[in-house]
């Protein structure tokens, strides 16, 4: 029985656009303030700040704000749970095609 | 230099939505026929068609019409890249939770 786990929704939902990828990809490399974010990418402050918050209802990232800076850094999600469910998939699609090609096997014998 | 993968935001997206796992992982038991699926699911056929749709184009599922019934089947996709993406986000951020922690060793020290 597969569980129901909503926060694969919001992972891989949050992980399906490229700007986010692009964001999460920039913080890996050093943090950043949502304002740099939104220049970095060419984006008015509005846009970046829903993007971010999107992240952020993920856990891919934390905000944290000090003074009049709201910075974004990665974290603290380490999406185990997403690489697990698409390791499933791989296995269930790898069986699938084993006993097709079993199933291919026993009709040429035939 | 991240290259921009447009296969990944249709997967991830197929993926943000419980019934298209659900779907995969029926496919995952046999192939089906939509009307089943729609029945399995509770689901109108039309919306059951969406979802499979949107899993044909993510390449996770692929259908087949035989007469008047279309079946479903997992693949063709292996969703290797999405596997990828994720490490990378997984290594970035042990990288950057090792520096905060080198940091933070560092502050102690003084």
């Amino acid at each position: 029985m597969v569980q129901y786990q909503a926060h694969l929704d919001t992972a891989f939902a949050a992980l399906s656009d490229p700007t986010r990828r692009g964001i999460l990809v920039r913080l890996g490399r050093h943090d950043a303030s949502i304002t740099d974010l939104a220049t970095k990418f060419g984006m008015t402050l509005t846009g970046m700040k829903k993007h971010v918050s999107i992240l952020e209802d993920a856990g891919l990232v934390t905000t944290e704000k000090v003074g009049r800076t709201r910075t974004a850094r990665l974290g603290p999600r380490r999406l185990e749970d997403e690489t697990a469910w698409i390791e499933m998939y791989r296995t269930m699609l790898e069986e699938r095609l084993n006993r097709l090609e079993d199933f291919l096997e026993r009709t040429k014998e035939k």
